[in-house]
């Protein structure tokens, strides 16, 4: 299956291959379907915001000036009490699952609470949550919050990262025992982009007896989860990389069909309800998905997911996958050609299989090289965008809706030009902030 | 104070004296600051979701097209990483409370579960919570959350409706006692439009030792809370009625100051922390108010918020109560001249300093009357929007910054030829949805 070794091989890394590549790529034309920055801009942001949906700018001023200005409080009844459905459903064809089993709802970090609490809950006899270091430190807070809320002599385990070698289900089945309640990983880690078995893993700790809790934020448009086949049990994402939400966009929820009812969400609000509007003192639950809502959906930010949504499904994740292991390919390719040689070290698994869209490059002067990426100065340098991640990585995301072979190609000859050059010795390392 | 007996008179129920009062009304020019539906409408709705200010969709669209689609991820360090804070700021000076107290966050819902979980948990050997049957269902179901988890034997106590006269703080000081850990109350209910002495309140569960934890959604922006001042320890509010911040926008969170530090917000999220972009995977909590955000802050739909909030910070909180006061006030006059002989009974507090700016009227075919409010079917009719509350509540909202005596007039007039006439018959009681 998925997990083959690299296969993808590249003529030459001259800028006309590239562009050959480009000419032959069936996803190229979607790169329209975005709005263009007013600069020369490389923009390999891996993945913290995607790029906005060239329709999502009417979209939403019809949604604010016709549904909010003219329709008001009708709106409710008209289209939003739906919206957190039918947007759930488009994510469950992209991630693979059953049309019921998706919602949004709150942030990621606060779903994955819902989520994580509702489990440990459900097996208070066993004691153990399992994560790993690899894991985005929010998931690891909120899974340390649900643990000291249920507070029942819990404790959470952070398992060594995996070798990033394509037996790692065998290394998460170690850990898992008779004591665990939870599991819960990203799928795709937001680092190294070392990409977990999902199948394997989720096997794996279902054969235990414990639950799987997902974290999709990494894969969710860009790699296909298949989690409905997978066996997985629970899961949640963000909605503003891949899927391109825009920032600060409502995270997913997916939970199997047949374990909805045997989970109590813990954060009991009216949306979640079987009849909001009945206005009881008594808590009904909602039925299915419903019941994993807590408080009033928001409208606004659902409304911008929407367009970016119907993109991902235009294009299929299928083929952006495809797209992605060559481009993330091809970046390691240029990786080897060019930066190797000085002093960059592959933070990113080399196994297609083991790695989602984006790959992190490893340089002591990661911080400073970033700055001369974002703010050229000379004349004719193109700007690149990456991500800097703590201490030492530059993220380089592959979206592959519309990113190109010449744009990683101009990216990576100017992470080139910039550390042979030592052109980042003019830029300060003073910190702060995002990048 | 503000809790004195009913001094506003009017000349009579004719739309010419209703006309003369909007001439001299100083926030009629507020009116402009609305997009006006293209229909002919009296938007009463009291108060679910504000008129969508004229300035929103413009700023939207600079927000969405420059800082998203042209920043890209550089928005956050360029904008959006202070953005909770500074719109906490502005509804910090809205409610009375320090720039450095207010924070936007989650919904309603989870932003008070994330205080009452924070509350119980400073004081584990107080097992009383104390609320009323007049509170917003879903604040009593999540109190009953935070309860479920927190589950060191603590319970609920739904103290009884208090009588809607001046002298309810000995109500609730009456119910306070030693084992109460957590007052937890809506400053104006949701369907009475009752309004507690939220300083007589608060100072009664203060000499009993017992936290207080308001929510702000039915007076926020409406009336001046004066927070600050009045002793109170937390509150929550939603920002999409009298704030006008569109359907769904988020909520804030008011924190007392000197209990910041105290308390242990237990949705740790990567936003909680002193710097989220360090990636630690060891919890530091930031410190003061930025340590109840928990995930990703919803750029999108607080933008939205924003120039909202701009338009109640000019119109100034004091007018706005005193325009809301006389609206309030000629709604019960007409409702006294016209409806009380034809079947009605008033729902709401006669004394302008128990109540908030709706007006709820009831009658058995509140449903019907609602629906030939929102749907005349009569050449010349008027469309009037209210909300219905079960079971038999039209809910009259007064929104000082863009309703008018003319528009209570009105709707107030409809009202009455509706029922003189039993319009009402000719429509269908099936009920559904939001209204």
């Amino acid at each position: 299956g998925e997990r083959k070794r690299e296969v993808t091989r590249f003529e030459d890394d001259s800028r006309e291959t590239a562009a050959r590549m480009d000419s032959t790529d069936p996803l190229a034309p979607f790169a329209d379907e975005f709005a263009r920055p007013g600069e020369d801009l490389v923009y390999l942001d891996g993945n913290s915001l995607g790029m906005l949906p060239a329709r999502t700018a009417a979209v939403m001023g019809r949604v604010i000036e016709k549904e909010w200005g003219e329709r008001l409080i009708r709106g409710w009844n008209e289209k939003w009490l739906g919206l957190s459905r039918r947007l759930g459903a488009k994510i469950a064809k992209i991630i693979g699952a059953g049309e019921d089993e998706v919602i949004i709802a709150d942030s990621t970090s606060v779903s994955l609470f819902k989520l994580a609490a509702a489990a440990l809950r459900r097996m208070p006899g066993r004691k153990k949550v399992i994560s790993d270091t690899l894991n985005f430190p929010s998931d690891i807070y909120i899974l340390q919050s649900a643990i000291g809320l249920v507070s029942s002599g819990h404790r959470l385990e952070l398992a060594p990262p995996p070798a990033g070698k394509l037996n790692d289900a065998a290394w998460i089945a170690g850990s898992i025992d008779g004591d665990t309640a939870l599991v819960s990983l990203s799928h795709v880690a937001f680092k190294s982009s070392f990409m977990y078995d999902l199948q394997a893993v989720s096997a794996a700790a279902r054969e235990a007896g414990a639950t799987t809790l997902w974290d999709l934020s990494h894969s969710a448009g860009v790699v296909p989860a298949d989690i409905g086949r997978s066996g997985a049990d629970m899961a949640v994402g963000c909605t503003y990389k891949f899927l391109n939400g825009g920032p600060g966009s409502p995270a997913f929820i997916y939970v199997r069909k047949d374990l909805q009812e045997d989970l109590d969400q813990p954060l009991k609000g009216w949306f979640g309800c079987e009849r909001p509007f009945d206005f009881d003192l008594d808590f009904h639950p909602a039925r299915g998905i419903s019941a994993f809502q807590t408080g009033t959906p928001p409208v606004i930010a659902m409304s911008a997911l929407e367009p970016a949504l119907d993109i991902v499904l235009e294009a299929g994740v299928d083929r952006i996958r495809e797209k992605s292991v060559r481009l993330t390919a091809y970046m390691i390719y240029l990786f080897d050609e060019w930066l190797g040689p000085c002093g960059f070290t592959l933070g990113t698994p080399r196994e297609p299989g083991c790695r989602g869209s984006h790959v992190s490059i490893r340089h002591p002067e990661a911080f400073r090289i970033c700055r001369a990426l974002t703010t050229p100065r000379r004349e004719g340098e193109v700007t690149v965008i990456p991500d800097f991640r703590e201490p030492d990585n530059i993220r380089l995301g592959a979206a592959p809706l519309y990113n190109s072979f010449v744009d990683i190609w101009t990216a990576m000859a100017r992470i080139r030009d910039i550390t042979g050059a030592r052109i980042y010795e003019e830029y300060d390392g003073e910190r702060n902030g995002v990048t």
